[in-house]
């Protein structure tokens, strides 16, 4: 069986996501596609050599009978309505970050789902299909390193333009780890707060760079985030579980070790697309077999998208509150996202 | 468009490439099977959901006007009648190494391909498509190590059964190695030495373990490959190449580390499936994607195969005449085939 | 010329600094032993045959014209009386940490020598002396990542007995630290705050383990030290520099690397007398030497004990307030000791 | 007790092991001191205000009642006459390598020890003392890796000027690996072979760079050490064991990893005289300690120095006949050196 697609937004993710489901992946078939601009929605068509057709409104193409799932990879304000409409379609909806730009708009989202009775949303947190990040919470749950206690994070971008603000270290940046953590740990934040080191002189003037973010779960693991996105030397994801009996890293990306110039040297990637780009593949490959097997989604559901959207708005007020412990004041967890 | 492909034989390693061009690849489809097992053929079209018919005779699978292109994984002495068959009928055709199990026969297959002025014929070495021999190669050709002088290379296997033979040791083992180095150099080899350490105890009492053969290439590149097929603590491939400006190393698989038990480690793999599994997706999809786009075959080409089994002839040679060192005496490569 | 040593205390690292200067460091002898056991003293002479005189009071010991240094190794209560005795009589004293047992009776040591005019004391903080430690510092101070913005820092024992308590995790585990980074950093600290992790099953009822101290720094550098305990698995000391333009690790201890047992693996130390065992004779070849040659002590100074002292105080506060910041209030640096 | 230690010959290493002797070792003093150029000499005793005596005559120097021991640190050809005098003497003597020019005027040395019935002789390989060396012989020793089978070596230096001939890569370069390797491995070198890889265009025209030599012990482990004196970049020695059960690795120098400009790295070592610094100041304490306490010298003795200079030799007459095996015919080490 082939999954038929219909993607709402063609800009840079959502094209990428119509290429790798078209020369990439194997079980899914792109039928239909929506854009705001409907010129560029027909040369996409026309350059792919898509078989597939085009809506001007993207509610149509999810309510129509050709589409069995639907990509919303359009601009986040507009993520809640046709995440909304192919719920109550039945439909199955894989949305780009953020599920909704509020936490409420995803509880929303959440409930109409749970109405429905039926897993249909997957959000594009894509580190949950990393291989490293697998490969990590397999060696947790083998136990090989006992209960986790401490984690300690880093998120190192080698630099960021003028319009990156203070807020978008969370929003943006490390609103990975927060979904892919508590994904990690198996458990729910409780409590954030956030210190300023002393200001890196590679950032622009209205910039707090870097960051630090300690967030508490509700099993008591305490984490330690370093944002730091004008760092130079080069894109870095750490991470660092230490639990009872051992610690166990991330893998580094397998590279090419060299000795040259007086140094043992392993290149760093400087171009975040390159750090997490198979996780883009899997992820999307995973969301059409499941649909294919009938199989319930295994990636990250809308409460997924609730849980990021709710500990993100607590830890940008901690940014305005530096050196304060806020709450974080989740609902308890449905029966239905256990 | 989709290729349309035909397989030869559907034991296990003909077995793993049509699961993979049906669910995991993008743009082939299995449409023509080929069996001596008549009964095996038709539980895979069934189990799998195959839309494909069964052949009694794979050289009528082969002529079948269904059908684009040809997997011969099939047994090894199978392979020449059935690859000689694919190129006269001008069909693309994916063969599992070897090529054929002579040298002359391979060559057989490399003047009919010339007759037909294609490239038809891709080898199953997969390790050319390997991202960590991709990465090193590229770092060869980058300059960044300069000239290269030197190369040490390890093939290690944690054990091998009673049947294993010295002689599997290159036909079977080192074959790869003998593949794979020359196209990392872009050279030839020229020679070849074997000599024989202390064996281990764990090896069966016929077999040589470990073993070391030297070659050496038209460049004068010597390299120094370790075979070492009980070695017991993993599945482990290394190569280092030494330049005259610094050293690249393969890169070793990226796994989790720990620290737990006095000791920083990180797992090596045991079963050697594993180890290149990727790249046996990348082989076949690259087969795919270049008959798709009409581009040229860019794999090991059936001079490649001639060039392994003459080496390898050479070398097995060598294994009966330790401490000797033997030439290898290549036809000279014809300029299609560079 | 040789430096002539007596000893005040002869437990376990007094005996061990007479051992070092009799039989590996150059240039210095002990003539002189003192300690509350006479019996234990006197034995100690004979059996290293030592050509040095008991005293039964360590003031005369001090005071004797035999003696041009002195080393004061008795249990921390008694440190202040004898390092003030040492310091009036114009005399070169290395003390062992701590400097006294309240920052008071430190700030009476550090004026009694700015009286004296002279620097005769030397802390025995021996980290400053390790290897690893001083090429980290090295490598900061020579600019190669920039101005440091954040430190990581981790401090694990494997275990530790029923008598260790939570404050102990600050008095005799993080003192290193305290001391060692801000001179690695060349800065003080202005605020402290303590917050628990989950607490691992392998500690006793009584004792936080772990816990992590986050600590702020005059130029706004932030330092996170775990401190665990119990953590298993080794003795591992961690430090990792943040800086403007790039990343410098403490360096892991020199060990054989092994592949066995499907793991690549490296010892970690389980005892920690190996993991700085050098550092104490450097340490004390250091006192030596800059006596025998008239040059300025370059170790740790009264002022610094005064500082760890002081900074251990309000660690320990914060343990008791967990989650608040609390300032660290320390007198100005006189210039006698920049 | 001080061994009373006489230095015949006060060039470079000379100099600095009567620097070390004098200001960091313990238990040893200079008290004689022979050159072939007496104002260097008088000078050194002046600008070190050694408590010393000058000799001009070696042999008279040794005989002296003074003297406890000799160190033979002038130049190679006059090593023998002297190291015989001091075992005539019953004298213990450390003498720089090489023992004597000859393989021959070695076994002469070894003859009048043994009449001497007493181990006199310590011969200046310093890797034995090298901490590195010690672990991995430990690591072996201890059997983690099982029996040892193979072992790939390499001894890499960043240049060398134009004095540097071809049989220096045996006689000054991989002479190391000579005496240590079999030391390593408790066993004895049988043949040799030579081969000559691609040319680097860093090495002066008369140099034949890099080289491969591989060596047969005894016991049947096979030993490939690559010689490479221009590989440029960095001073770098390396030393693989391949046994039954796994591989161990001389450890690497610790050293501050850092991240910096898009590469993970480590530095290597440019100067070879940093790599075993210590090295050179345990060999000499080892050689005190053990005169000292009356224990049998630990070091490399008079046979060790015969047989790197036969392996040498044969090394040598193998750069000659390129690919060819050739014996080295080892009389029978005597009881006395077991």
């Amino acid at each position: 069986m082939t999954v038929k697609i219909g993607v709402i937004g063609c800009g840079a993710i959502g094209l990428e996501h119509i290429k790798r489901i078209t020369n990439t992946l194997s079980g899914g078939k792109i039928v239909a596609v929506n854009d705001i601009n409907e010129n560029n929605a027909k040369k996409i068509i026309a350059d792919l050599h898509l078989d597939a057709k085009f809506y001007a409104d993207g509610h149509e193409l999810i309510r129509s009978a050709d589409v069995d799932a639907v990509l919303v990879t359009c601009w986040g304000p507009a993520h809640k309505e046709f995440v909304l409409e192919a719920v109550k379609q039945k439909k199955y909806v894989f949305c780009e970050k953020p599920l909704a730009t509020t936490a409420d708009d995803c509880l929303e989202i959440v409930e109409e789902e749970m109405k429905q009775k039926k897993h249909l949303v997957q959000v594009g947190f894509m580190r949950r299909f990393d291989e490293g990040y697998v490969a990590l919470k397999k060696t947790i749950d083998e136990g090989q390193i006992g209960a986790p206690l401490i984690l300690h994070a880093a998120h190192r971008n080698p630099a960021v333009d003028e319009k990156y603000t203070t807020d978008m270290a969370i929003n943006d940046t490390m609103i990975h780890e927060i979904d892919v953590l508590h994904w990690l740990l198996d458990d729910e934040y409780i409590s954030a707060q956030v210190i300023y080191p002393r200001k890196t002189g590679n950032a622009s003037s209205h910039l707090a760079d870097p960051q630090i973010v300690l967030v508490e779960t509700k099993k008591g693991i305490r984490i330690d985030v370093e944002i730091f996105v004008n760092c130079k030397y080069g894109y870095d994801i750490k991470c660092e579980v230490v639990g009872e009996d051992g610690i166990a890293y991330l893998p580094e990306p397998a590279t090419v070790q060299t000795r040259q110039k007086a140094a043992l040297n392993r290149p760093i990637l400087m171009d975040w697309k390159q750090r997490f780009i198979k996780a883009y593949d899997y992820e999307i490959q995973a969301f059409i077999n499941n649909i294919n097997k009938g199989q319930k989604l295994n990636g990250p559901t809308s409460w997924d998208g609730y849980a990021a959207a709710l500990t993100a708005d607590v830890c940008v007020q901690a940014q305005q509150n530096p050196g304060k412990i806020l709450p974080i004041k989740m609902k308890d967890r449905p029966d239905f996202y256990k």
